[in-house]
C-alpha cells in the first residue's frame, strides 16, 4: 500500500508489512529519551524488569532540564539517581548542568535525531522531532524502560490527518500560529492516536525551527506524531547540526489520509490560545487588552534562536511594562551563547527582562516564574491548562514570541502592530 | 566620651547622649529594608499594630530576591502580597522582576545607603552596608514593621571589637579571606551583639566591594554590625553610585574597644570555611582535594562585578570539570549587564557554567542549585550550616570567587595556583 509519512517511517523499522492503520507492529527504535522527571521512573522499571544492560549506550539521552538548576532536594535527588545510572551504564548522552538544555531543543541541535528516525521519549513533546521528518512520540516511563533495554517497542499504526497550509505567511505569523490554528480547528482530541502530516506552500517556506514548533504541539491535539517531509531546508539544518548524511523522505504518492484540512494563510493574524485549553484560539485582535503579570519566552516550543531573534526585534529599544516580569529562557546553552553574541541578551536586559538559564522552568509550573493567585501570563509555551504555571486561580495564554514580546511592552495582550 | 564608629553613628541619630556600651537608645533610621521572605511578615505586623502609613515612602526598600523568579505558588503569593502593599502605600523602591537583584548588592549600587546612615533590614545580612561606613543591622520582621511606621527604633549600644589587618594582600586573597579569618579566630559567637570595626593598611588598600563582602559576614561572628571608616575610596564609590554627597566618617580618636585583634596578611593563603560552620576555617592547601558536585559564585557576599571579574580571570580559556555544575549568579541586573559587556558571561558560558538571573537562589537552599543527599558544594556565599543548600546529608564549603572558580575547573577544592 501507499504509505503516509508516519506509516512509511514505521515500515522502515517494522518486523512485518504495514497494511492498514490500527495494525500492531514491532519496530526498532533509533533513539530513546528521558528527562529528570521521567528518567527516575524509567530507571526503576528498567531494574524491576531485570534488564542487564541498555540496548545501545550511544542511542539514549538523559537530559536534566525540567527542575534544573536543581530547584529543591527532591529534584536534586532525582538528578543524582539518574546521573548514577548514566555513569553505571556508560550512557554517552547524559546532560546536566552547563551542558544541559531543554531536551527537545537540545537533541536536534546536537544531531541526535534525524529524518526517517523513530524516536521515543518519556516526555509528551517528543513529537517535536517530526519537524525534521522523524516519527517521534512520547511514551510512559515503563515503555521507555523496555526500549532502553531492547531497542524496540510496539506501535499501533496511526491513521494520518493531512493539514495543508497554502499562501504567504504575513508578518508576525509563524509556526506557532499555524499549529494553534490547527488545534483550534480540530480540538485537543482532534488527532487522538493519529499522525498529523503538514504540507503546503506555507510549510515549504517555513523554517525548520518553525516546523519543530508545529510538530512540538501535535500532542496538544492528541496526535501520536506530527510530521513534515524532509526537504532541502531540513537537509541543510541537519548538516549544520552535526548530522552529515540526512535522508530525504516524504509520504508515498497516493497515500490514504483519514481527513484532510486546507488553510489559506494569506491575511492571517497572529493567534492566541486562551485559558484553559490550547484549542481556545482567537486572533490576537479579538482577545481583548488583558493586563499581564508575566510573559515567558522560551520552552521546547519557542525557545530556539529564531524565537529569540523574533522577540528581540520587538523588544529592541523598548521597555517591558512596569508591572510585567518578562522571563526569557533560551532553550540550550548554544542558543544562549548565540543570543549573547548577536546582542539579543543585551536587548532583553536593556528592556528590563530577566534572562534565565536553559530550563523548562515555568512552562510546567516547575520553577523560575510561577504564577500567584489571580495572576495572568502570556507564554510561548505549549499548554495553558488550569494551574499549569502555578496557582489554580491563575491564567496562561499562549502565543508566538513576537506577540509575547509586544505584549510585555504593552502590559496587556496585544499585537506587535499595536506598538 | 570618645566613640567607636558604631557608637558615633548611633549618637548622630539618638535621642540622648551615648555614654557607654549597653545603654538603650532610640534612634531615627535612614533606611528600612525587607525582602520577599520577610516583607510579608513585616506587613502583617504593620497591619496588626494599626499603622496608618509608612514613615517615608522613599526610605523603604522591598526587594523580591530570595525565591525569585518566583519558584513556587507560595513564593509567588508572597511577592504578590508585597507588591500590593508597595502599590497601596506608594513605596518608591519596590523591586521585582527585571529590576530586582540581591538586596544587599542592589541598595549600595542604587545609592540608597551611604556613610553614617542607620539602616535596618529584615534580613541578617543587612550588616553589609557597614562596608560603606553605615551602621546597618538585621532585625526581626516585627521590629521592621515598627520602623516602617515610625522611622525609628531602639538599640542597645554595642561594645566594639577592633580588627586590624596590616600588610599587603597576596594574589588571590581578598575581603572574603579576611572576614573568614576573623570568624575563624573569634568564632561564630565571637562578636555576639558587638560591633566589629575593621582597619589597618590592608583594609585601606582593599576595594569598597571587598569591604562590603567583609561587613556582610559580620553576622557570621554574631556581630550586630561590621563597620569600616569611609575614606576616599568609599566617597568615590558612593559618587559613582547615585550618591553625590557622601560624608567622611571614622571612629573618634581615643575610642574604647572591648577587644583588639591584629593580623598580618603578608604571606596569607586563601582560606576555606569547612562544614558546618563559618568558623571552621582552613588555608585552602589544608582542606584536602575533596571532589565537588557544585560550585556557586554569587550572593550578597560575592556576587558583585569585582567577584565576577575575579572568577572570569580564572575560568578564561578553561573548562569546568565534567561532574561539576558551576552556577554563576551576578547579584543585580546592572552587574549582569556589565559582566556581559565585559565578556565575562561569554567566558563563563564557554567554560561550561550555568549563568542564572540575579537571585539569592541556592545560598539559602531556595532554588537554582539545591544539593542532593551526599553532594558537596563550594560556594562564595556566607553560610555553610548543615542543610543550608539542600539535603541534610550535603556539605557546603565557603571561599572567595577565585578559589571557587579554580575548584570548579579542578573538580576538587583547590587553589588557583594548582591550575
Amino acid at each position: 500500500m501507499a504509505h503516509t509519512l508516519a506509516q512509511k517511517i514505521l515500515q522502515m523499522h517494522a518486523d512485518e508489512e504495514i497494511r492498514e492503520a490500527g495494525q500492531i507492529v514491532r519496530c526498532k527504535v533509533d533513539f530513546v529519551l528521558a528527562n529528570d522527571i521521567t528518567a527516575p521512573l524509567a530507571i526503576k522499571s528498567f531494574r524491576q524488569m531485570g534488564a542487564k544492560d541498555v540496548f545501545d549506550k550511544d542511542k539514549i539521552a538523559l537530559v536534566m532540564d525540567h527542575f534544573t538548576p536543581q530547584k529543591d532536594i527532591d529534584s536534586a535527588n532525582q538528578v543524582k539517581g539518574t546521573r548514577e545510572f548514566a555513569r553505571a551504564y556508560g550512557i554517552t548522552h547524559y546532560y546536566e548542568g552547563g551542558e544541559a538544555g531543554v531536551e527537545h531543543a537540545l537533541l536536534p541541535e546536537q544531531g541526535l535525531v534525524k529524518p526517517a528516525d523513530i524516536v521515543i521519549g518519556a516526555d509528551s513533546h517528543t513529537c517535536t522531532y517530526g519537524g525534521l521528518g522523524a516519527f517521534a512520540t512520547g511514551m510512559g516511563s515503563t515503555d521507555i524502560a523496555g526500549a532502553m533495554a531492547l531497542g524496540e517497542t510496539w506501535f499501533k499504526v496511526p491513521p494520518t490527518v493531512r493539514v495543508t497550509f497554502n499562501g504567504t505567511l504575513p508578518e508576525y505569523v509563524g509556526g506557532k500560529d499555524l499549529i494553534l490554528t490547527t488545534i483550534g480547528k480540530i480540538g485537543v482530541d482532534g488527532a487522538l492516536y493519529k499522525a498529523l502530516e503538514f504540507d503546503g506552500t506555507a510549510i515549504e517556506s517555513l523554517s525548520v525551527e518553525g516546523r519543530l514548533t508545529m510538530a512540538n504541539m501535535a500532542i496538544e491535539a492528541g496526535g501520536k506524531a506530527g510530521l513534515f517531509a524532509s526537504d532541502d531546508k531540513t537537509l541543510e539544518y541537519c548538516k549544520a547540526h552535526k548530522n552529515p548524511n540526512p535522508v530525504r523522505i516524504g509520504a508515498d504518492k497516493g497515500a490514504s489520509y483519514e481527513r484532510e484540512l486546507v488553510f489559506d494563510v494569506n491575511g492571517m493574524e497572529p493567534v492566541v490560545a486562551c485559558p484553559h485549553l490550547p484549542e481556545n484560539v482567537k486572533p490576537v485582535s479579538e482577545v481583548g487588552e488583558l493586563p499581564l503579570n508575566q510573559v515567558v519566552i522560551g520552552s521546547c516550543t519557542n525557545g530556539r534562536i529564531s524565537d529569540m531573534r523574533e522577540a528581540a526585534a520587538i523588544l529592541k529599544g523598548r521597555k517591558v511594562a512596569k508591572d510585567v516580569r518578562c522571563i526569557i529562557l533560551p532553550a540550550t546553552p548554544t542558543i544562549w551563547k548565540q543570543a549573547m553574541k548577536e546582542g539579543l541578551l543585551e536587548i532583553f536586559m536593556d528592556a528590563g527582562c530577566i534572562v534565565g538559564p536553559a530550563t523548562c522552568g515555568p512552562c510546567l509550573g516547575g520553577h523560575m516564574g510561577i504564577l500567584a493567585d489571580g495572576e495572568r501570563s502570556l507564554a510561548t509555551t505549549n499548554r495553558n491548562f488550569k494551574g499549569r504555571m502555578g496557582s489554580l486561580q491563575s491564567e496562561v495564554y499562549l502565543s508566538n514570541p513576537a506577540v509575547a514580546a509586544a505584549s510585555a511592552v504593552l502590559g496587556v495582550i496585544g499585537s506587535p502592530k499595536a506598538l
